[in-house]
């Protein structure tokens, strides 16, 4: 199962004949399907669908499959999107000053479990660092202060375009991307610490505690202008009890912080996310 | 295990010795003691405790319980609650027209799950009259029209005065009692179809549904004037994919609805639950 | 989304090709497919596939669809089971003296999240006859001795037969159905009270106490010779911690056992379980 | 609440008033209690008791406290075990090539989260030093051949004596330790993975592939003898689908692994489990 495999997600108006349309394209080339996964939503009368199939043996050469794949999806209207296993994405990780999300990314992608490079983390402040030097990955400190936050912007930009990155996961960044920023790269995951749609915005531990709930959340999604209302990728649960102090509840976050997000993450870079009308499917 | 045990609940400021002072009495007494718990919330300088000890062998009879309990609390400048084991609360069921929670709460207390009795069940609504019938339970048609919501709450008063009613248990009941009911009538549990605070208010699975939540919740919490803000006792959550039209999370909502709320119910009449500034300690 | 369709299920020897084939005849005899979901056991080589798509508009009449579905499965080398969302499986639910589960299922059939009949009931006891007359259902006593045990099977076996049976569900029916009995009718689930492989055989919940478990667990599976042994289509656990008797070990796990039971027999009923090999594809 | 405690726990045959007599001599001293908990196992008849209080004007001098609550155990016929917060157990973690959880177990302690030291880690592989030295910890190569086990175990006994170890978490340590070892040594937790008592011994995950289960599980325990068999502190569990291949659980095995290890190690240190006759109670 460690042959090259490539991945076609696909969005288009439903219609009758769809999957035997893209499927057959596939078998017609020779190409041996691995996973091929539909849905239909009736409402948005759409129809997503993600075929993976092997690259070895298929008769469009790999440098043809894009424009094929395009004019397939032109001819049904919707939008296509490819990728390739053995291409692994280029990925920034943003942080502050916490470092669980950012150490288990990097353990991750050191053991195997997250098929990317990351050739670059960008923080706000200095106290990651060891952290990045010590898993051989290079930090860049880049500050943001209220005054110059377009001045930081412009270097961060600077930064994504000169190492060709291809992902942004914010890891407990606790700056806010400006709408600027996203009109010029939008291909980011967030990891919120809370079970959204509750406790939007600062301090959702203290709201949660205030509030007296006997389960806590973590939810990973993409970032959108809507702060807090990006498509949601993963949600990740923790019971608390009224023994658990507001320490206790960050505590407890953590673990399903960095697991959701870590979820998210695998996910997206297996090509197994689709978004669509603010919504994701996610084919696990 | 299962002879007679008398609860003691008390809340008081927080100061040395309560533990040794509380435990003593019953002790002193010749109280065998089953299970003390006990909570301090530092923020609130506030000290919970739960004593469940036997009935036989103790030394105050159970007449002179109340009075000595009272005398302890006010020497602790605390408040006090006793319940004894073989008293069974008197149990109101308000229902609409859903049967699967009141299905579930009279099963359980018929196998003996619930140890409450149900003197009656009111309903704004005719459907569940039948289900009523094959418990053998009294079922009350109670309509409300807006023009005579204050007839109809003065009717439902009546009813729980009649039949001495301890508690309520709103399982799926489709109106809000009035600040002038809840006056009168304070101890009363609903089961929220979402997880608290996250979409308040109504139809919260649509609401769900539109926001692409990865987890749906059930939150069975105290009722108080302010509108899904009441203590929580006992939250649930189900997984959802984008396969779930709103129906399929209106159907796996029902099994978390009725499983919060019989644990909440059993915690209650347990008297495992302490409410305090908008909280609840739950001893289990 | 509540019109007609049609499920296949088919497995066989992968090779490539098997979703442009399967989808293409679909497609090509005007069939709309509402799901399809794939998957390949690369260590079996084979492939499973289950379609569903629109009864209405269909090039094929019904009465064809199971010869040429039959003539294709032939052509694969593999083996196609149909079913038609109009009609509803002919259930016997078996039960000893418990109730939850088979309440539950009779309360979900009534509601309409089981699309299936119940024709009848069978017990070795009689203490749920009087649920069964609640809910409109034949109860079928039929006494199950030791030394009279295939007399017992025999007479079931003609109710089954009279009845028109599709599906047995074991809701914590305790005896033991013959290899004969099996060899005679096998599509029957059943609802082992632990989370197997652990605590096979007699009393699981007196063992998990003694074994001092911190999580419970339950089993549905279809039913083998191999007593317990039969493939998993869904597991339930519930947390349990040392104040929990075995009492409590067993009244939590009824709440899991009616659900894991409920989902199972759901699954089961849409099509969406196929086995193979001993395991379940279950496509939810 | 960071001021410092001490940590009495006590275990002896149950008889009346025990609540109160520890309580008492707590309070007698002028001790201001934050946590008791207690619990009685009916069938073993034994009373177990957690109690926290502040070491802050207590009335009984630091060096005297194990006097004086031996003399309380003795003459409660029980046994007594003490632990003050301020002196951070001494803990030496094995592991042998898998570095998730003793990566971990090393974030937790340098963030705060495990109140322990780790004087040692011990490998009988040299895959992990590099990481060791990452975090400034100690790493002891003590390879294990079958033919020379007993020098290698002594060599690891000299090493615990020397460190003046209190606690070895075994953290993917894939050597048995002999019977000789844990007469000498028994303080141990381990982390076992699976779900026990279900796939016990070798492989566990190619045990639950093969029989095709839904939940896998991991559980932290105590080691005795009976080889996976000790006490249980903690289970975790994780979903699993026909989806995935061997090597997908025992990835997703990982996080649980780490995660029911750590918390099972957290509790520990803070003096929240307790043994007895081969279970644990956990005050949580």
């Amino acid at each position: 199962m460690s042959s090259k495999t490539v991945v076609l997600q696909l969005i288009c108006p439903d219609q009758p004949g769809l999957v035997s349309e893209l499927a057959g394209w596939v078998a017609t080339n020779g190409g041996n399907i691995r996973h091929a996964d539909h849905h239909t939503d009736a409402g948005a009368e759409l129809f997503l669908s993600r075929i993976e199939w092997d690259l070895e043996g298929f008769g469009v050469s790999r440098d043809s499959i894009p424009i094929a794949v395009n004019a397939l999806a032109d001819r049904l209207g919707g939008q296509a999107h490819l990728s390739f296993s053995d291409e692994l994405p280029r990925v920034a990780i943003f942080a502050s000053k916490q470092s669980h999300c950012l150490l288990d990314l990097l353990w991750r992608t050191r053991s195997g479990e997250l098929p990317m490079q990351v050739p670059l983390v960008i923080s706000n402040h200095r106290e990651l660092e060891t952290l990045c030097r010590e898993f051989g990955v290079v930090f860049n400190f880049v500050p943001t202060k209220f005054e110059s936050k377009s001045d930081s912007e412009k270097m961060i930009l600077d930064l994504l375009t000169k190492h060709q990155i291809d992902l942004i996961v914010l890891a407990k960044y606790m700056q806010i991307l400006s709408s600027d920023f996203l009109g010029k790269f939008s291909t980011i995951i967030n990891i919120h610490h809370s079970f959204l749609p509750a406790f939007k915005g600062a301090r959702p531990y203290h709201q949660a505690w205030d509030r007296g709930v006997k389960l806590i959340g973590a939810t990973a999604h993409y970032v959108t202008e809507d702060l807090d209302n990006g498509p949601i990728i993963e949600q990740s649960i923790a019971h608390v009890s009224h023994r658990d102090e507001v320490d206790d509840l960050i505590r407890k976050g953590r673990d399903i912080e960095r697991i959701a997000l870590a979820r998210a993450v695998r996910l997206h870079l297996r090509s197994q996310v689709m978004v669509y009308r603010g919504r994701t499917a996610v084919f696990a």
